[in-house]
């Protein structure tokens, strides 16, 4: 019997918002019991990567499908045909989310949003943050009280705003 | 003539939407030139907190009023009644952003939400990483090519769900 | 100089959506620097009725006029002028609220919902747990580790639906 | 015949904004004609919990999926494959709701919202009440008049704002 | 051939919107030919009543379920097991309507809700008007000059805002 | 002092959302504490009519507009300016309304929408209840137990659908 | 091979928002390559009734049953059956409208609304043009220089607002 | 005293959505009771787009300015100022409109609008009516029983899709 | 195996808002390899309106039809048959748009919007820049650092607003 | 007397929303009569960008202050105040667009939305065009028969996924 307190699936009520290999990757990783930290390491890619490449979220290159049809057993040509092509981003949940864990997240952009434009502008300029040059990672910290922390970092380039 | 190229003010057509402390921090700051790193070195807070504080989304201590007081050249009995109570927070700009800076941040939670939540769920259980026992900070690295990143940090305490 | 981490007051970006009543009673109460708690002791109301009252949430009686304009200084006659009439409820702040505080209510009618539904129809049948007869309070609790509980506590008249 | 009035069942038109579990569970509960009640005394939990459990939004122990399947007759195995990962939750219902007794709570969370965050900041400071480390019951009380009241309490661990 | 001009069927695309036992009800009725009113008649209940247990908006006792069973001639164990549990009230359309017919009623909420509130208040003091402890009815009248005019009379029990 | 709990007065907030005859007809009629029932007889109109006037939801005649001068004591060339045109109705409050009793009969359309539809369409064939040749009021029941029972009439034309 | 330029198809994914009869009746359209007008011409209808009986938008009588059973080579006990009812009005697309053509209308309604308030107010007085007992026609013309225009009239019978 | 019933003015709770041209306009109609058919006549212009440029839908020539200055006896350079520029169109009311006469148009739209495309694309082929090359007129008719009709016509021209 | 990072395909998610036309011509695009260049240059069409006729947002002529059948492989009938009638444009997906590569789109509007009108205004007097007389293109651009640029032209024809 | 057709100035109702150097620069452009071509010409920058700057959605540099000064006749130091600080971009208009000129541009957004991924996908690989580093510019053209077309290019910085 799997340990439900360890292994991230897909909801069954989600998987109509998601493309079809969204329901192909999560089943093999239940069935083998895989965590992202343990196929991220085979992959040599993000723990985050992967789960965004898992939810439709990331793409996969042509190696990469090849190793995750090593590490998942699922046939190579059935995850290069359902991975064939470019993700559709951004219809995964609802926003603003429902999802305790992700309104969090909501909540730090609504109530620092302006505070992180100000200390930005001032410290780069007129421009943003990339989301698409950009990369995140999730890392837990363990304090002198034993109280775990979660630590998420979001690096993307700058980039000024044009002048024409 | 001050250099509208290093200091963040108050859009005026902001000042509706926030407490009546922002108009005068922001004048007082924009008066002086300061930027939220000196004042933050002073106040012995982080950049985004400041900011945070200037816009009406954190609590101000009443050391916190004093010092401003003394950096912005505003009278403490002012500041103090303005700042008496607690931040009522989240109003300060629209949800969805429509600011193409603070969208990036919104972007970042539609795109990658449900794989924070499997990494999450993974690697802490089931629950959510705070946003109130939480910390955040922004940093500016420049890569070898001359490129500036821009790396924001959330890092906030793990809150198990009860079990009831 | 009042001490801003004691008295609740009135948001200024707030005041437009609020009846008059509301800037009058909490600019007395922060003049007076009186909590809640000790308006409501010689009011002889509840904490919360007293605070939804001074949000225009609340009806005040001809007594509690009386009561109100010698505890908080304000001439009877105004605060009669201003608290005539029916209240207006329900506009005090934008839903889904946006204040970190009241989301978290609203996140458990969210998440609760349907479970809290499901055992009231089971212990009560088909019908609804009155908002209008109603009562609600607030308490602390601090337990054995020095850890600090709030208990929100809910009673409304249980009404079956009418069989026509 | 199943006595309609006294058990919870799951509304067909619901079942797809559920997960698969929720299914599950309510058929064998009506099948059974279990009240949650008798569940959750078997189950060691709070009758709450256990409907927020049917409905996905809580999670089970390993312990609580074998208990389930002796309560109500469902193969183990088949449970905790649907039981298997973290709860999706916030997703059960529309908000607003449109439920009447669902939407009585969120009308009370819509008038009283600010209410409380005055009271609960005065008695606590700055902060929240935590939905996450949280606890809820209900209660039926009959007054002298022999008129029933539901009693709905909210036990949440305060969470302070760090000061950052 | 039924005809199409009498008797109200249930529309194939808002099937999904309701509970199983709406299409069962409708099925039966249509293939019987029957009115509301000869329904009601039967089950002792008034004509809104029954149409609006028909689309899932009210509660089936048992004797309910027996007549029905013999009106309709569907199995009363089928339909017993379809209207086994309680009523998930409200998802039978979208609000604001779109179907003209409740658009009006909708319209006149719209247009008189404020008058109603102040009439109401006035003549009854601080309160509403219960639509739980409620019931309705329709009724047809014809002038003098041979034009029809619909009646809808509300009635609900008036419930004082609770002082606490 | 007029006694605040019979007069239904102008709520200081909405006034932005009114004519600017709704102010003066409710300063007026507050400052002469008089019910809507009373100008009601004086006007020869019914008590939701009047009400619905003072919200600018309907409109005067110049007769109305001569006895609303005498009753309320306004001049009369001030009060024909002000209610100088045709009614720009629907705009008094928000909808879904966030007021409770106007909340309740919203939810009375929501709820019993579709049964009104089925049971007006078997009465009178394809057609709308009109809520423009449409007249409405409210009375006050009180039962043998002494409860008090609110009784709204809306009474409309039949438009049946043109064929063309 | 049918000739895509001429005949309206139903849209295979607008299927499900739509009652069973329409797809019935545009698959049977399609498969004789009919116009609109020439079932229009057979039915003694108007092409946009025509239309909107085809969308669910609109009622059939008996006898249009019968007729449509003949142009379209349907049976006429499948045509009775579905077409059993009630139109429930208002559900085939968005609103605001997507489609180009209809988005149009739309905002002739959007930018002219009030413009046609006030002319219909000057002309008629206080009420509105009912969309109910209501016929519309759509026309081509061709100026001088061969370029077409739509011609779109829409023709309400003028419901002045009671007086009550 | 000006007559309430037959000249159309401007609410005053619309004024700030408008330029400030249209409160000039309609202060100016209303002071010298003008209708705008009477100003149509003088201007030669259709009675709909006047009101669309009290409104700011519409544009005004220089010698439209010129002509309206002295039917309202407004200084031209005044006018000439308030109306510079290019209308800023759409913003007048909310939609979907609240009002009930500009809602029966929407929803003339909303029931309609699929049956108008698929009439159109019949008689046109692929493309829209143009609502920019566009007029329309409101006209009064009075049956044999003395019954009022308006009808409103909407004439564009047809803009097929480009081929590219 | 197909090179997934050449060819677009249809997510399978979005399979449901689209016409059926979609799925067969993607799915023949994805087995042949073919890129949107290849086939709009068999077709002597634009680029992006290939791929827009591939989603239902465009007319296929019979030749079109022809050609594609050839070009793709599928039976000409099967073709003729789905691309039957007039697109039904607009619903491919959400507004605003979430996927970040068609949002950069939506945010150019939202920021240079009003920047747009003004110089359009200003170049061309009262009216708007046509998207039904409309084509658009896409290029790839590479400057001398090495760095590509993607340009976008859209060209509509000037439609000035009648004046009538 | 200025001449209402050839200069775009700001709308009296759109002040709110903007920054109070919208109204600066407007006003002053307006009195001079100044075409936004003559200003880009003298400023150096596109005539879109300039608009841009006048709507508050692009940052002025302080050469442009000075120029803009001269230019437009108000003090330096006046516009550098106004101008002072970073752009808050979006918030000219709501969205969906009301406006026909700048819906026409939404709508392209929404029709050839996924067209336009598709195409840039195939000829880029996963990727977005960036609307920051990113250009714009509105040209006239007159075809042969005298039709004038506008075209509108966007140019903008592909930028590759990371992968991480």
């Amino acid at each position: 019997m799997a340990d439900n307190s360890k292994i991230a699936v897909l909801d069954s009520s989600l998987t109509d918002r998601l493309p079809i290999s969204s329901k192909t990757l999560f089943d093999a990783k239940a069935s083998k019991s895989l965590t992202f930290d343990s196929i991220a390491k085979e992959l040599g890619r993000s723990e985050v990567a992967v789960a965004a490449l898992f939810y439709g979220q990331a793409q996969a290159s042509a190696e990469d499908v090849k190793k995750l049809s090593n590490i998942l057993g699922v046939p190579e040509s059935k995850l290069a045909e359902q991975l064939l092509g470019f993700p559709d981003r951004g219809r995964a949940g609802p926003m603003p989310p429902v999802e305790p864990l992700i309104y969090r997240l909501y909540e730090i952009v609504q109530n620092y949003g302006y505070a992180y434009k100000a200390v930005l502008n001032e410290k780069f300029g007129d421009g943003i943050m990339s989301a698409i040059a950009f990369s995140t990672k999730v890392e837990k910290e363990t304090d002198e009280k034993g109280v775990d922390w979660a630590v998420i970092t979001l690096r993307g380039k700058w980039l000024p705003f044009s002048r024409f």
